[in-house]
């Protein structure tokens, strides 16, 4: 089976995304190369927003944001021709985060993120998510995606 | 001692800042009618990005949510001139969120953010938030809330 990008990308302890974070999300990415990469998100009922019926938009905004950045670095190394993870690593944080809930999704339900590159330089890249369920758009993401040294990540 | 936000707004289940939900990050906002409301967030050592050492940004974007949304709800109540959580019950969700991060914050930091209201109709208000450590500005962030149905909350 296909390797997500979270297991590809080492050092990840992220809340939304490492695969280590026995208390976090644990959100799951895939990379085609060409297309949009993918990810599923099946929300437990404590993510919910004020009423239990609905998915909390702070969980959406994570999810977003953790699919957005992984996309981000795996494009990176795909721009420069390299296996995902190969040394030396790629390290990009979020700069800005917009998300906009177009409508509120029902707890009991299957997210569906799509993202795609934008724009990109070795130093930035903006990445647009689109969060469906059942084919139907539910929220839209953008994220910039900003080049940091590995020193950020204390290794 | 005074009231949170979230105590005085009932049914509220909310992932971020719902008193009831015990698997939730449980935020306490505080509103003055003067000035910007305040909120103190202490994350906890899961609630990292990549690296351990800083706080995750999806962390960062629901705590600005959920204190932005409850600042839109106690406006929208005292520009009625009403007591925050009195009949009829004022509901208010998320439109549009952007989240401007300026510089990682570590993960051992008190967090406090200050919103405003930027603008405001009875039907969507438009607040600001600040998201500072020492005093010194680490996050902005600004939230479109939109008045719903009170059927929304399924109640």
């Amino acid at each position: 089976m296909e390797s997500s990008l979270q297991e590809l990308i080492p050092h990840n302890n992220c809340f939304g995304c490492g695969p280590q974070n026995k208390s976090g999300l644990q959100l799951k990415s895939y990379w085609s190369g060409v297309g949009p990469s993918q990810a599923i998100f099946l929300p437990k009922p404590w993510h919910c927003a004020g009423p239990k019926h609905f998915v909390n938009g702070g969980i959406i905004s994570t999810i977003i944001d953790c699919h957005c950045i992984c996309t981000a670095t795996a494009a990176a190394y795909f721009n420069e021709n390299r296996k995902i993870g190969s040394s030396p690593l790629l390290c990009f944080v979020t700069g800005k985060l917009s998300v906009h809930y177009r409508r509120p999704i029902s707890i009991n339900t299957r997210l569906k993120m799509e993202a795609l590159v934008k724009s990109a330089t070795k130093e930035r890249l903006v990445i647009t998510c689109d969060l469906t369920t059942n084919d139907r758009l539910f929220v839209q993401g953008e994220v910039e995606a900003v080049k940091v040294p590995l020193s950020w990540m204390g290794i």
